[in-house]
């Protein structure tokens, strides 16, 4: 039986309900929302809507309107930072950053725009003093990740939010290891700007993302085009969604998304979070009793799901391939496209072995990568 | 029974092997290619690699790297002249464009590029002499729709081609409404950037497109973000497609429009096209031959599958109104999301209703839509 460790990555499997929500939108509704005034055109808009009212509810935002609908928390975060940065802004980012928010602010830096990098703690953690020493009075926005898919570390998003606030900066929140996991309520936080993946903790299909936007704060359009209504102008109109949804929408996608929502919300976020706990603590336990392992990220208390290790003498792909070929279990080796995340724990270039646990995981899950990992270090 | 004839929006329904690639995509793989080296990873990735050499090979692009998967024909042409144009550059275009083209160059012009835009005839069709006279020493770019959505007017795309090639400027062609429709060699024409949509006439999913690139063209990414490998830079890599593809790739989605296009392939695009041409000759035909109605767009010859008409005292989305509410019949009425193209054939701001039959309507669709017609302007 194949054991699935790599969550950080995609959540997989998905429940059985967003399988049978995609493949219904495909084959009865299957066209796009608000390109026809017709019956079937009018179900793809009302799943689309429902979709957004759902997850506008579940992260706190109070006009459904303002939670654009993307293909992936890199296209959310790259129409935050290009449709918000002008040359002159400064940000305020840190040293443990995916280069889904890295990248982005590393090309807005050769478009004139300054960021100053923070770095955190040898556990992945960055302080808000640290934030707080980082921000000046023409800092426009402050730009991190909620939660590390290297080390599992989370950040003090509400002081930072305070802070932010506090400074008049503005505050874009990746959420994309955090978003069905922790609570996060943008609009009682003070995030202006969330930006999350649909495949991951929301238990969408690939292909979906979010991005939640503060009332009143308008973005340059990062694509333009056919938007179905407000047809007329060759300008992109100004009205939200439409303004940031170009192109027909992925209707059958945004069905299974909604589909995943719904289940993390019958099963409760408190439910799925507690299951991930339980099997992220015994996976700490079970890897520090382990000799000539070390763990990396904090050893307790509140963390993601992602649990990053090095064992001495072992090569992280050479081990993780032990793990699939021998075992069938999938983890991940490398940077997981987090460089300076392992720069800032020590373990650049060679990267980490990355386990990460999801709800469908079991207990007995974790004892068999255990098992594996003994017996791969014993050399059998 | 329901009749689907809106077709130019997105091909309705999808093959049956299609919907079955995607469930079992989404099942049995689910994950992430290239973000892992676990088999599982390897599969998404090799599903990824095999569809996008189908593309390549059916678009007559040479090296499969430079086959670009976007979400949307939108997103390739945001791709295609935002990562090319700089400001100074001279572009050709039509009065013709879907807004997906048309609102990217506003944009552009916005930014200092300066476009110029060529008349029509009144069925829509722009001639080479035209675009010859708009072309200036310093154009970049000749960029328009290789068949348009409104008229069904099909471009003279391989004498552009010539003339783009023999005054040193190169060719984007929006094939949203060609492409699986008209064969297109791009490295035999001489089109350097290529735009589709997967959903339309390449029967794959919603959530798909590709780009296709011509070799030794280098175009600045809209986006940048992770891309599996390569970790380690804040810059985006310069290889293809890695440079233009960054988050986490539509693997489901992707192996559905591998599905459309091997239907495709082994239909034959003759076939199809022959199909689509008796419905459309017959649809033509038919409106003709109702007083009262008047067609839009070219009435013999080589033309796309989208038909525009109206119907003298009848506002186009009341008529639509009527076909889906009295018959179940799915048609477009409005802009279509390309004013100028109404502006272009007289139609403007009312719009027409468009009716566009797909390889999956029969004659007897036809036959229902003119019976339909007929009655509603009866008064029945």
């Amino acid at each position: 039986m194949p054991v699935f460790l790599d969550n950080a990555a995609t959540s997989f499997p998905k429940p059985e309900t967003v399988y049978q929500a995609m493949d219904a939108a495909l084959r009865e509704v299957g066209v796009a929302p608000g390109r026809g005034g017709y019956r079937q055109s009018l179900a793809a808009a009302r799943i689309v809507y429902e979709a957004r009212s759902a997850l506008a509810r579940f992260f706190g935002v109070s006009d459904s309107s303002r939670l654009i609908f993307t293909h992936s928390a890199t296209e959310s975060i790259n129409i935050a930072v290009n449709g918000l940065l002008k040359p002159g802004d400064h940000v305020v980012s840190t040293r443990v950053e995916h280069n889904a928010l890295l990248r982005p602010l590393h090309l807005a830096a050769t478009r004139g725009v300054e960021v100053s990098y923070v770095a955190s703690d040898r556990f992945g953690v960055v302080s808000e003093r640290e934030i707080e020493r980082a921000l000046r009075p023409d800092t426009r926005l402050v730009a991190l990740a909620h939660c590390s898919n290297v080390t599992g570390a989370v950040q003090p998003i509400e002081a930072i939010a305070r802070l932010a606030r506090q400074r008049g900066a503005l505050l874009l929140v990746d959420a994309a290891q955090s978003a069905g996991f922790f609570p996060i309520d943008v609009e009682r936080i003070g995030i202006d700007l969330l930006a999350a993946p649909g495949h991951k903790g929301l238990y969408g299909p690939p292909g979906t993302g979010v991005l939640a936007i503060a009332d009143g704060l308008k973005l340059e359009p990062l694509m333009v085009g056919g938007t179905g209504g407000s047809a007329s102008s060759p300008e992109q109109p100004d009205q939200l969604p439409e303004r940031l949804e170009s192109g027909t929408i992925n209707t059958p996608a945004i069905a299974g998304l909604k589909a995943g929502v719904d289940f993390l919300l019958s099963t409760g976020l408190e439910a799925i979070r507690a299951r991930e706990e339980l099997l992220v603590g015994e996976l700490l336990e079970g890897l520090r009793a382990t000799p000539g392992v070390e763990v990396y990220g904090p050893l307790q208390g509140e963390r993601g799901a992602a649990v990053s290790f090095n064992a001495a003498g072992h090569d992280p792909a050479a081990l993780s391939y032990l793990f699939d070929s021998q075992y069938e279990i999938s983890v991940r080796a490398g940077l997981h496209c987090a460089p300076d995340a392992h720069r800032s724990i020590g373990t650049y270039p060679a990267g980490t072995v990355r386990v990460s646990p999801g709800f469908f995981n079991t207990e007995a899950d974790i004892e068999f990568f255990l098992k594996a990992l003994h017996e791969i270090l014993a050399g059998r």
